[in-house]
């Protein structure tokens, strides 16, 4: 067996995955041939989306553990399904990687890789990798939805209340301890705040809820949040071809602890501000017609739900604050292609 | 919009895409959400890979054309859906790059890009992109098939026979042009010797030829060569588990040219060894059950397919000279984890 085989079969056998001929559930063939194949059901669609993880971009070798890089960019990639309503089914990796990290540090990612694929229940089918000089991950995920049901971004309408899941700007905190740590010391702030740096290295993802919101159509609009709120919501609503206002003091933000040690002794924090414009809480962001307000108690999670706003006509975002004043709020999260200001 | 939109809306611009409602064809939604979504047919299968092609590793953004760039990631993509017998649909694109390439270089990769969809009758329906240092491609591919029909590389028996379509060697030979060129003299090496590029820069996938193969139940197993005839047979023989006879005199090979100018004058050049070792070909190697030979007269692209040796028994690969002796055939094609000996 050449050694990009054994490679293969090493991933596909640490990882749960679907190999040659497979056993019912909508795939026929996995991995070790050219291509998998699907045998669609008459009832469901599936939705398809990829994503890209990149040493130097998203997170460095030096810094991260490697379980958390196979496990972030799985649960990154499948957030985008959940997003739809749609309930993570299988995957595709392409991994290229150094030579010199197939080892250990390969050990380490696929174990990563593989606790994220059984908490969402997914399987690898197939993928392609290769060596480089930087670690490069690309994967593409597939998920189920009954048909019809999928939630997009474009259904919101004005008079739709807006909401969150969980706290915001958790992830952000968790990257500024590792900018913060400095270069030398990330093995010493991965111990002593280990707490705090789960959000950015583990996140977790709202998969129950969302195919919950679509199942009985709750949602008239949804999307995770990956590059911040004030970024993503922008989105929604150029989608949808409306406007929102927020309410600044019913947003969830991120609690900074009160003692503060380490790297966060030296950092300026404004929780608001992380809220707005942190990337990568993976959180879902969904609006709700009026009317449908009250079915959202039933909702998994609904203790951690808040409505943070509303739909309304028009195009941008106005933040109001506590005193009742509205103020513009620009898009001012994660974008890879900015220039630095 | 923000920057990373833009691009994404140039790109789906420039490419035959399937941006917000599709309109039949089995996608529902395309670009600009946070998911495609499918709604697959009855009589259907899809057939679904991914594909990763790197600079450094697979190109260099300096010696390669960058439409040739775009052109050959989706081409070589799409090779393997082509290989399973699938018709070619819809792609994925995840693409990182410098922000210094995403003025002139990007828009000619798209423009390459754009011509393999058209050719290939694909549209694009997500993707992702982002900066990184160097270029970084990942494509998801999907297919379509009628159910039941896809071919796999496991199905040859011993007996069969072993056919490949055209010439083998062709896409090496532009390798070792490029090389040969050195890295100085990319362009005038482009222009003097661009006929012999072809193959190796703007490769063809036999589309047709798979899908016939596969509606008329002919081929047993089939791939793509993507690593090599001997590379890529093993792999065949290894799913099939059987082994195979080759013979040498019956493998077509790439021609040189009888004039030799510029880095050919230097180069030592074997036509049969770049057949056997080479990669990136694209052609399709498939086996035949014996009583069905007969009828692949009328395949398309008959006149360019050659038996080329035969199934037997037992493992491992045995190349058989004109003199009718056998020696054994070790992979010997592309493995990008291979030691250096």
């Amino acid at each position: 067996m050449d050694r990009e085989a054994q490679l293969i079969e090493r991933i596909a056998k640490a990882v749960p995955s679907i190999r040659g001929a497979g056993r019912g559930g909508g795939i026929r063939l996995g991995i070790g041939d050219d291509a998998a194949i699907l045998t669609p059901g008459l009832r469901t669609e599936w939705v398809l989306s990829c994503d890209a993880f990149l040493e130097g971009v998203h997170f460095l070798t030096k810094n991260y553990p490697p379980d958390s890089v196979g496990y972030k960019s799985l649960v990154r990639a499948a957030s985008d399904l959940a997003a739809m309503g749609a309930m993570p089914r299988i995957f595709l990796l392409t991994l290229a990687l150094p030579a010199r990290l197939t080892g250990k540090w390969l050990g380490e990612f696929v174990r990563g890789m593989a606790r994220a694929a059984r908490l969402l229940g997914m399987r690898l089918a197939g993928g392609d990798t290769t060596k480089s000089a930087t670690v490069s991950i690309s994967i593409t995920v597939l998920g189920e939805v009954a048909r019809g049901l999928a939630v997009t971004r474009s259904g919101a309408r004005p008079g739709d209340i807006l909401y969150v899941s969980g706290r915001l700007g958790r992830a952000q905190l968790g990257l500024e301890l590792i900018k913060g740590g400095g270069s030398g010391t990330p093995a010493r702030v991965l111990r002593s705040h280990s707490r705090l740096l789960q959000p950015h290295l583990y996140p977790k993802i709202r998969v129950e809820l969302g195919a919950w919101l679509a199942r009985h159509k709750i949602a008239s609009a949804m999307m995770d949040l990956s590059d911040g709120l004030s970024t993503d919501l922008a989105r929604l609503c150029q989608a949808s071809r409306v406007g929102a206002r927020l309410w600044a003091d019913r947003i969830p933000c991120v609690k900074l602890p009160a003692v503060r040690t380490g790297p966060l002794r030296k950092l300026r924090l404004d929780p608001l501000q992380m809220a707005l414009h942190g990337g990568e809480d993976y959180e879902l962001l969904f609006t709700v017609r009026r009317k449908q307000v009250k079915r959202l108690r039933s909702a998994p999670d609904f203790a951690e739900i808040a409505a943070i706003g509303e739909i309304e006509r028009g195009k941008g975002i106005t933040l109001v604050g506590a005193d009742g004043r509205g103020t513009r709020l620009d898009p001012g999260g994660w974008d890879p292609f900015r220039r630095k200001s």
